[in-house]
């Protein structure tokens, strides 16, 4: 089997892309950026899918927490090209499991992320499925032309994370009954940087984003094929008790991989969220990605060769 | 288990529709309904789960099939809407059969139609399933306020299907290798009413449109409801061979029900597909189907129970 990467490049080699339909950006980054006619802003569609078993277990995992990481998902993407959420959609396929308690405790923690993030729930679909799957689309919106893309970085701009990372990979490897109940959080309940995303976009006008949902070796990777570049980086801020390897290959913290010039002035912080410089990006073999002068294989999530 | 309609009804309920995010129509129709700021147009979208061994058999539906058939699902919804596509998004989960050439062959299937229809596939995402199952968005534009939806038919309306039904039924009950292969690509190969939705948006001005996805009878109930009207309807149109009964609850057939005013000249067919008058919209319990003067039962394919 080919892998995620390799797959999606094929199908974008063939998708169809007409000039005039309003579509700025198809298939290979955060969301798809479309262009109303006549609007002044432009709309961002991202779609994720949540299946039992692969994104969580139903031994381990509340309905609330599968309902409200459903929705998080999907607007940690939004927040990753700089942009504000509009509404959602969600498709969902229930397995014969998934009693009716469940299914409103799913939409309970859904619909409560969905209230606070300003990001109505407008329509999906229903139906079965032998495992519990559900596919939420966000659509956001981003000033015309604002979206902070993949693709945008220059050689010689520095590299940054919000937050600390690990802390998904140590909550899962945890476990949500031997204590550790903020790290259990931190993997069950990601907390999508929507404000930073903006503050990136506007103020601190950074160069290209992405959030960190399979790896940082793996995502810094997809950034630096998209940009063209290649990644010098040093040991990125740890979450509490996570190990480098959690830190560097563990999916799931939600946080903002992202880069400015190296003029730039990047805060320390952002409400509260650690802003970190990891490295540098420069010219050089695409997706080649360095820690501490060592090559760093991507040993993020492949959804295709992970499963 | 509730009935699909009775889970929709829940959940529409509880979600959360604040006025001012843009969102003309939420839950409860074929499309969402969405203004985007300073635009003359409304975007429509539609998600639509399909689901190996309930929308499709690996035994007797090519990759192509399947391919095709997905996007025409999603499309269908904008056909009734009076909408014209502008982009599409993919969710696929894939099972451990599915092989590169059985994937190759589905976006195949899928890209031929939507390169048809000027529908490019935007973006999407990719996981694992233990059945094969993909997820749909298609996102279509009207002028604003144009939107054709299933509320708005008044007392006095009369109804009209396009095409024949019945065709998908039989084709599935004779199968593809028993000879009757218009049959059987009437329900591997639907078309969606794309042109004719346009037409009866601009030309006709029906007042209520949707389109026939899980039988007449389920439909109608459904188009009832929401413009809180009952029908009396005569024996629809069959597809030659088709009983009356694949006519009245076969779903699939993806042709478009619509009301319009008793004075509208509504022309006997457009661009070959003829459109039947086959009941009148009365005051009364909203949701009552009558054929000739008997109720009838929504015996159509509702996705919770029938599975």
């Amino acid at each position: 089997m080919a892998s995620e990467l390799e797959l999606i490049e094929r199908i974008r080699r063939r998708a169809f892309l007409p000039p005039s339909a309003g579509l700025v950006l198809g298939i290979g980054d955060d969301c798809a950026v479309f262009r109303p006619r006549g609007s002044a802003e432009d709309l961002l569609f991202t779609t994720d899918l949540l299946v039992e078993g692969t994104h969580y277990l139903r031994s381990t995992h509340t309905a609330e927490d599968v309902g409200w990481k459903t929705l998080a998902r999907g607007l940690s993407d939004i927040a990753a090209m700089g942009g504000e959420p509009r509404f959602c959609l969600l498709s969902l396929a229930l397995a014969p499991w998934q009693t009716e308690p469940w299914i409103d405790g799913f939409y309970r923690g859904l619909l409560r992320l969905s209230r606070r993030e300003k990001t109505p729930l407008a329509g999906g679909d229903l139906g079965h499925g032998e495992r519990a799957m559900c596919d939420i689309v966000v659509c956001g919106a981003v000033p015309r032309g604002k979206a902070l893309l993949r693709s945008g970085a220059r050689a010689g701009d520095v590299l940054y994370v919000s937050g600390t990372l690990g802390g998904s990979a140590l909550g899962l490897a945890s476990g949500h009954r031997r204590g550790g109940a903020a790290r259990w959080k931190k993997h069950v309940r990601p907390e999508p940087r929507l404000a930073l995303g903006r503050f990136l976009s506007e103020s601190v006008r950074a160069t290209a984003a992405m959030d960190l949902s399979d790896g940082l070796s793996i995502d810094l990777r997809r950034l630096c094929l998209a940009s063209r570049l290649k990644a010098e980086i040093q040991a990125p801020p740890r979450y509490p008790g996570a190990s480098l390897e959690q830190a560097l290959h563990g999916g799931e913290d939600y946080e903002l991989l992202f880069a400015a010039p190296e003029r730039t002035r990047v805060p320390a912080e952002f409400a509260g969220v650690p802003l970190t410089r990891i490295g540098i990006l420069r010219k050089g073999r695409p997706g080649a990605v360095a820690l501490d002068g060592q090559p760093l294989p991507p040993l993020g999530y492949d959804h295709l060769r992970n499963s």
